[in-house]
């Protein structure tokens, strides 16, 4: 298979509830994407986008073919993949199948959501549809309340007191918000501290307001290239250089394994098997922290801290810039925001861009060489991992 | 890119609602395609599974990890594809391309729909979300009357009468219920004679009952596999030598085109040069008839008949079996249904019977060596193309 590259990122500032269509958003950060990959529109030959609830947001299905259209991509392929919150990491692990095998050169990968037009009480319950429908879903569970209990096991398997667990949850938080408040395209950009967290109200024990991400409305999009066709267009191709992605049922069929999340272990090991790294190689990393313990049993996971460990490192700093691995500098889903089916999209995006040393100073990992993404869709139902690496 | 064969197919019976879930209903015709490829569940490497209103039909958004996970596909990626009725075509197309490219051996890939389950108002309502949310479904306009305007433009641009335009498509809909007849999958089995078919009630002019396909219930599963696994697993594998895909923007947008669709055009011609084949070289081609006029013009872009004369084509006998292609020897959409997300991988399964010889006697079309399949999503926004061909 042939080396894939990221020539060009494109992202619209994650935010609130906006007036724009998906069609429209998606627009503006695909023409980012192309613009800066030195291309037109008519060089693409494919695009793959992620999108989840425009069914819902705007009443708009086969969204990607009208976004195709928009922009004057003409008569494309044009898939929409539906993965939850992974969404866009799929399209963009598939876009980079159809430039691997040969069959395209050029291809736009990307997502686009309007989740904060929803509101949040009615975007809570329309996604709680991404869990089981048959034995999750109608028990009136949530999200919110999913990643509860999985902090609830967390603390018992790991033996560690809750209010020990909410303080360790609290910094990711605040580390979190920190490193948005210097990203211009971040939803909520405010400093909080740990304190102001624990006093923040209650959304299910034991997660508070700041645990939580927020939805958002966004798109990013990427435009992918061989090898060949990204030493033309570009001196600083960033390359996927592993991919991985796995899946799982219902959590109750994981009991056993939990609050690991056997899929995410199993797609992060593929992803890095096929770049020939290992968790320690990763200077930069974009994961899937849509709850502030979803953050701790991420980077678990993916292999950078011991299991039941991970609090105490985001407490040392190791999960800051210049600890560890840097983990999430652009905000992420806590800061940045999480426009659900862009989510992924806006991950490479941000590794891409830490990777080429172009984002605020405050927040760049200096010198990163290799970075990792992290999607998780539901409740552990899709994870997609991927490694990127520079290129010169 | 390697070759890529159908190894194992199965398939659902086409009905009106039903009590199966989603992943209930997909595991029956799943299963069927796994057996028959003389496999297990852990031998398949991924899913790529389309499905369109299963958030609207069931309360289900992502399900393609409890499908997998519900057949014993542990931890496998698995993708979920929404492309309205092109959905499932969308999924094998992807699927053979992962497989194509040397990254898989063997997947599985298909669709899954309820259609039926949602009523017929109810689910016209909701499926004209895959028209244009910006310039067409605010117009109030579902497919019925989308389609019944291209017939109307048809009737205008050929010259033809529109009573002798409601003959045509009255003959079309008479033989496809013809062969539906004695196939025991199919949804609507019953003769239908040109009479009964012009006094059926007005759904839009000029488009009557018998002009329309049904929504039904259903689901289609296909094993695809490398040429090396398929020769271990199967002394009769169907490759597929040719796949095209094309998309359009809303209809308003191609006036100076109407009624042919260039998205067909485009994508049946890269299915056609990637498999090195032409027009006259299909024996039999599973087209997408979700309405008379539907099939008319598809079998026009595909380039079996001349612009305008498709009619006088079925009239003639030229579509059918034993004439100059055999056209939906199945029942197509019209008699054996339109599980949205599952109609094209029912494509795929019907064309594989087919080169096998596997039909029922009545409607097989004898020494069959090369067929196609023609999806449409939408009101033109996707357009999927297969070839396929014997491998024995």
């Amino acid at each position: 298979m042939r080396k894939v590259a990221v020539v060009g990122v494109g992202e619209t500032k994650f935010s609130a509830a906006q007036e724009k269509t998906s069609v429209e958003l998606f627009a503006e950060a695909a023409m980012e994407a192309i613009t800066e990959s030195n291309l037109k529109p008519k060089d693409v030959q494919a695009l793959f986008l992620g999108n989840v609830l425009g069914d819902f947001s705007e009443g708009q299905g086969m969204v990607q073919v009208f976004a195709a259209e928009n922009i004057g991509c003409r008569n494309i392929p044009a898939n929409r993949y539906e993965g939850a919150c992974a969404s866009a990491s799929m399209a963009v692990r598939d876009a980079f199948m159809w430039v691997a095998s040969g069959f395209y050169d050029i291809v736009l990968a990307g997502g686009v959501e309007r989740a904060a037009a929803m509101g949040t009480a009615l975007a809570t319950r329309t996604f709680a549809m991404s869990s089981d429908s048959r034995y999750e879903f109608p028990s009136g569970i949530t999200f919110p309340a999913l990643f509860a209990m999985l902090a609830h096991l967390y603390a018992a398997r790991y033996g560690i007191p809750i209010d020990k667990l909410k303080e360790q949850m609290a910094t990711v938080s605040v580390q979190s918000y920190h490193y948005g408040m210097f990203n211009p395209k971040a939803h909520l950009r405010k400093e909080v501290d740990v304190e102001a967290i624990l006093k923040s109200f209650m959304v299910s024990t034991p997660l508070q307001l700041h645990d939580c991400c927020p939805f958002s409305d966004g798109a990013a999009a990427l435009i992918l290239a061989s090898e060949r066709a990204a030493k033309k267009l570009t001196n600083r191709p960033v390359y996927i250089t592993g991919v991985g992605q796995a899946s799982s049922g219902p959590l109750a069929n994981q009991q056993d394994y939990l609050p690991r999340l056997q899929a995410r272990e199993i797609s992060s090991q593929q992803a890095y098997n096929m770049a020939g790294v290992k968790p320690k190689d990763i200077d930069v990393c974009e994961l899937h922290d849509c709850f502030s313990i979803a953050s701790l049993i991420a980077a678990e996971g993916l292999g950078f801290f011991e299991y039941g460990k991970s609090g105490e490192a985001w407490m040392k700093g190791e999960a800051a810039i210049g600890g560890k691995v840097a983990i999430n500098p652009s905000g992420g889903l806590k800061s940045k925001g999480h426009p659900i089916g862009a989510t992924g999209a806006g991950q490479v995006y941000e590794i891409t861009k830490q990777l080429r040393g172009e984002v605020e100073p405050e927040r760049q990992v200096d010198g990163a060489k290799i970075g990792m993404t992290d999607t998780l869709g539901g409740d552990g139902g899709t994870l997609v991992n991927m490694v990127l690496r520079c290129g010169w």
